[in-house]
C-alpha cells in the first residue's frame, strides 16, 4: 500500500466550504478500486494550505484506475473550484516504520 | 493530536544509511513527551526524498519540549549528517476525517 498526497491550495475565506465539499466527496474515494482511505489535513502554519493523504494499493490504481473513473471526475467537480493553485501530487511508501 | 510533517533530502546514495539511521533514532522519539508516532516515508518520485511524519499532542510538544530535549539531539547526531538540504517542517491538524 501507498498513499497519495496532494498539496492543495484554497483562498483562506474559502476553508470552510472546501472542507464541506471534501466531505461530500469522501464517498467517491470509498467507492474507489484499490482505495483504503482518506483524509484531508489543513497546515498550521498556512491557512489555506491542505494535504489530501490517500491511501492505494498502488501508484497505478490511483493515477490510471482512478484518474479515469467517474469517481475522479465527481471529486474534481466538488473540489476542483476552491482550487487556488495547481495541486501538487506526489506518492508514499514507507521507509521505516517507527512506532 | 497533531502531526509534524518534516521534508528531508538525503542523497540518493545515502538512502540505505539514512534509513538506518532513522531506525535507530525511533527509541528517542518513543521516549520523547508528547509523542504517539512516527514513521518514514519515502517519496516515490524523487529518490531521496523523504517525509519523516511525528505525532505529537501539539506543536509546543515538539517545537519547545522536544526541541530542547537530549532526544532531539540523538535524533540530529543520528539522521542529521546524512541531510543534504536544510529540513523543511510543518504541522498538519485533521480537517476531514474521510473513512
Amino acid at each position: 500500500m501507498i498513499h497519495e498526497v496532494a498539496e492543495l491550495t484554497v483562498t483562506p475565506q474559502d476553508m470552510r466550504a472546501f472542507e464541506q465539499a471534501v466531505k461530500e466527496a469522501a464517498p467517491h474515494f470509498q467507492a474507489a478500486d484499490g482505495c483504503h482511505g482518506m483524509r484531508l489535513e489543513k497546515v498550521i502554519e498556512q491557512p489555506g494550505q491542505y494535504r489530501l493523504i490517500v491511501a492505494w494499493d498502488s501508484v497505478e490504481a490511483h493515477m490510471m484506475t482512478f484518474r479515469e473513473s467517474a469517481g475522479f471526475e465527481a471529486w474534481r467537480s466538488l473540489a476542483g473550484p476552491f482550487f487556488a493553485a495547481p495541486p501538487k501530487v506526489y506518492h508514499l511508501a514507507l521507509a521505516v516504520a517507527g512506532f
